[in-house]
């Protein structure tokens, strides 16, 4: 798509994500893990809740100002029942605020992935912080 | 609530479980983990997909036909958005099939707990195994 500028390729990204996810509402359709995004004054961290995810299928694709994560976990056998999404997953995000590209770090751990970027304009509130810690009562 | 048999109370814990779940879809209500039963001919194993819940925070409550889990995760630091549900979950099954009373043995591995039940009546089909692997062609 020559010509689109990231915003906009960004935008579509999140559209077509918006979409899979009404398409698939209660239904037993792909699997769209869920996912947080904190902030550590340096770094963005983005959670996703991917059990029984092995690291190998995993794949994590940047462009621009969006990140994409795929991968799977194969289905159980001898299921009788249940309502656990199995297969593959694939799930885009629009970064939060500005992030140095390809400084993702990823780990996985008892079934979350977190992946760590790095910020483009560092968040400096150590002052707010510590009033934060200590509201007035 | 004496006088009530095992199967009544059984399909009330359901029916009260479904009402939560209804009461819930869609909203940023109470966590419920998804969950799969699968059968091993000698053992009934629940799949329950709780990334991030420590094995300090776990209950299992066996209550004739049915099992109630329970646990937390907590909350993440500094979120600035997101999806996944946090907090307190609670979860109660009825046994797809018989099960030995109080046999239950749990694991927590990469965000999944299994427990694991031993069948009252083991299933015994080698042979249809067999078959099964092998379908004609």
């Amino acid at each position: 798509m020559v010509g689109m500028n990231e915003p906009v390729l960004a935008r579509l990204q999140q559209l077509m994500t918006l979409r899979e996810e009404v398409e698939t509402l209660g239904s037993g359709g792909p699997w769209i893990p869920a996912a947080d995004w904190t902030d550590e004054d340096t770094h963005l961290i983005l959670h996703l809740d991917i059990p029984g995810v092995s690291a190998d299928s995993l794949e994590l694709l940047e462009e621009g100002s969006t990140v994409t994560v795929s991968g799977e976990r194969p289905a159980l056998a001898r299921l009788i029942g249940g309502d656990r999404p199995a297969g593959a997953f694939r799930r885009s995000f629009t970064f939060p605020q500005d992030v140095l590209p390809q400084t993702g770090e990823a780990q996985l751990r008892h079934g979350i992935l977190s992946v760590r970027f790095q910020k483009r304009h560092p968040t400096i509130d150590v002052h707010a912080e510590d009033l934060d810690a200590h509201p007035a009562e």
